[in-house]
């Protein structure tokens, strides 16, 4: 069911300049609602963790080692000056780039990434302002760092999702110690919530600092990788990463607690029960599940005009199974269906987004990693 | 992960008497929410279509020939006579069964089958009395029999399933013809309703008879082989199998229509495009769907003691995917996993009842098909 094609030029390529290197194959695939391409846009990245669209249409790359990168034309540039210094450590390392709402005009970006300090490493959010070349970033500003550092390298989060007042959403694992989520008074496990310029908004659950931190939006997430605003109503969705089974998609409401590891859909690894088993009261359960893991690297929710059969699905990377999952959804958000794709055929996909023309754009947490665009196949 | 044990008493099968023919292994499987056995209760049935469990513990089970047999301690007993002549015509033959809400005291089941008369063969719905004997059927009546007799053995259908006030409703499917789903002066393609003497309920959308046959509550439906009734609150849900992808779960609604073939989220067997696409005003959506098909032989609503962590899932037996697919929902009716069972373990899966005792019953379709019993692992 699957055919290699050529490029939409590939009838002129003899008359064409050759590809710039990095310009691969496109292949297509047979989906749900018809035939769709994916093209790599370029290869060769370093475990690559997040992609987002500058608004000449390059593209920006993060790779966890530390470095960004701009790839236009299929040529990746050399690493952007200014990065700060990151742990690569574990799952640790350069981690999500998002582009400010008016980065058009601002050229402001927010990065997470794993901090070094006193006792370990954690997750830390930095602002910074890309250079009008692209060369470098300049002013850059660590806006927040998670408390209780530690040597481990597991579940830092952590993905950026903008609010529509332009407030930030932003998640980290438990860090490897499970009863973190359920410490209101630690930022592990938990869905944060802070203003551009660092401050807590109005809406958090616990501002005044005495009940839990302030910056804590809901608690008892286990990795929550993937965050995503609806861009129609601006609903919060995360995608967590679960144990052994028990990955959850939640929409997590302030000051709520999503039961990690005192509820869970998941065992240990080793097959052992975890907690006190799936519901419980003061738990909010998720609103989707996987057991087994498919393991959850990024989410989005599709309201792009490309694919308009997608509308309002949310678009989940899978890592351990190497595909994407599509949920489909009713008009009251309940899922109708999942759709697996491409799986096992790119790696891990780690990144996931909506770019502004409707397309899907994908990065592959590979050590020869990809940069991937899914389009519409034309209709024959 | 899978391991033969035996059964339970196999720790003192030496000094016990050999298990009676038919009464074979048991193998214990992994599942989300802990371990299940599948017993096999009796093999060597041909075709079983569909199984109920009798008030004394015995079971009946119909093979799609035309024969019905008792089942007690692994053996099945000679064919019940008095049942009425069959079809045995491609996918037809004899059908469901179910016993009467007061069977216990009536002895009063009901049969569908697919019946010969002017111009081919077509879905019947037969109420008969088992004598106290089990050894035969008495007071056989056609309570229905559906219009437009045709040669082909496509799509009859149909399992029966009742409402609190003991009205039955079943379905047929569109018997080879799509246009026929549409049509309101057509059973083919239909949910249908008829009290237990016949009579038209008046619930019903069309009783009147001139807008569209009395007896038809929804329309647009392909082949609807799956019918339950949620004990908790009587909820009508169907699920039925699409062609190439777009086996659909439904709940369907009084003069409503499930679109097929107008709509549909599956494809012509040849790839090609059926209908106008997967929605459009008049047309209702499916709570759930399958594409690829899982093809589904049976639903049931689990609200049985066994198995609390599966109140209000929805169980589908899979013909092509020999699997029973465990739809879980929230307390909205939402479906938040899918978990698979049994994957090409046992067959192709035809029935899938709740017994009294919570366990679950399965027949597979298969020239040496089998009656098993799902129940749960005891914990070590």
């Amino acid at each position: 069911m699957r055919r290699t094609v050529l490029p939409l030029l590939a009838g002129l390529a003899f008359f064409a300049p050759p590809f710039a290197a990095g310009a691969q194959e496109t292949r297509e695939f047979p989906s749900q609602h018809g035939d769709v391409l994916v093209e790599t846009l370029a290869a060769g990245l370093e475990h690559p963790w997040s992609v987002e669209v500058l608004p000449d249409g390059g593209y920006i790359v993060s790779e966890r080692a530390g470095r960004l990168r701009i790839i236009r034309d299929g040529k990746a540039s050399a690493p952007v000056a200014g990065v700060p210094e990151v742990a690569e450590q574990g799952q640790g390392g350069l981690l999500d780039i998002a582009l400010a709402p008016d980065f058009a005009t601002s050229r402001t970006l927010y990065l997470t990434l794993a901090a070094t300090g006193d006792g370990g490493f954690g997750t830390a959010l930095v602002r910074a302002t890309l250079a009008a070349d692209d060369k470098s970033l300049t002013d850059v500003k660590e806006l927040f760092r998670m408390n209780r550092l530690t040597r481990k390298g597991q579940h830092f989060g952590s993905r950026i999702a903008f609010a529509p007042d332009g407030s930030l959403f932003f998640g980290i694992g438990d860090r490897g110690d499970r009863d973190r989520a359920q410490d209101l008074h630690d930022h592990a496990g938990a869905i944060l919530h802070i203003n551009p310029d660092g401050s807590i908004p109005a809406a958090n659950p616990y501002r005044g600092g005495t009940e839990g931190l302030p910056e804590i939006w809901s608690k008892g997430h286990r990795n929550p990788q993937g965050i995503a605003t609806d861009p129609e109503d601006g609903t919060l969705l995360t995608v967590e990463h679960g144990a052994r089974g028990g990955d959850e998609i939640n929409n997590p409401q302030p000051g709520h607690n999503y039961g990690w590891p005192v509820i869970t859909y998941g065992k240990d690894y080793s097959g052992a029960e975890i907690g006190e088993g799936t519901a419980k009261d003061g738990f909010d359960q998720p609103l989707y599940y996987w057991d087994p893991s498919i393991a959850p690297g990024a989410l989005a929710v599709y309201r792009g005009k490309m694919f308009p059969e997608w509308d309002g699905s949310l678009l989940v990377a899978a890592l351990k199974y190497q595909l994407l999952a599509r949920l489909e959804r009713d008009d009251t958000g309940a899922v109708i269906a999942e759709e697996r794709l491409f799986d096992g055929e790119f790696g891990r996909i780690r990144d996931v987004i909506v770019a502004p023309d409707g397309a899907l754009l994908m990065v592959t947490d590979e050590e020869d990693g990809a940069l991937l665009r899914v389009s519409k196949a034309p209709t024959q």
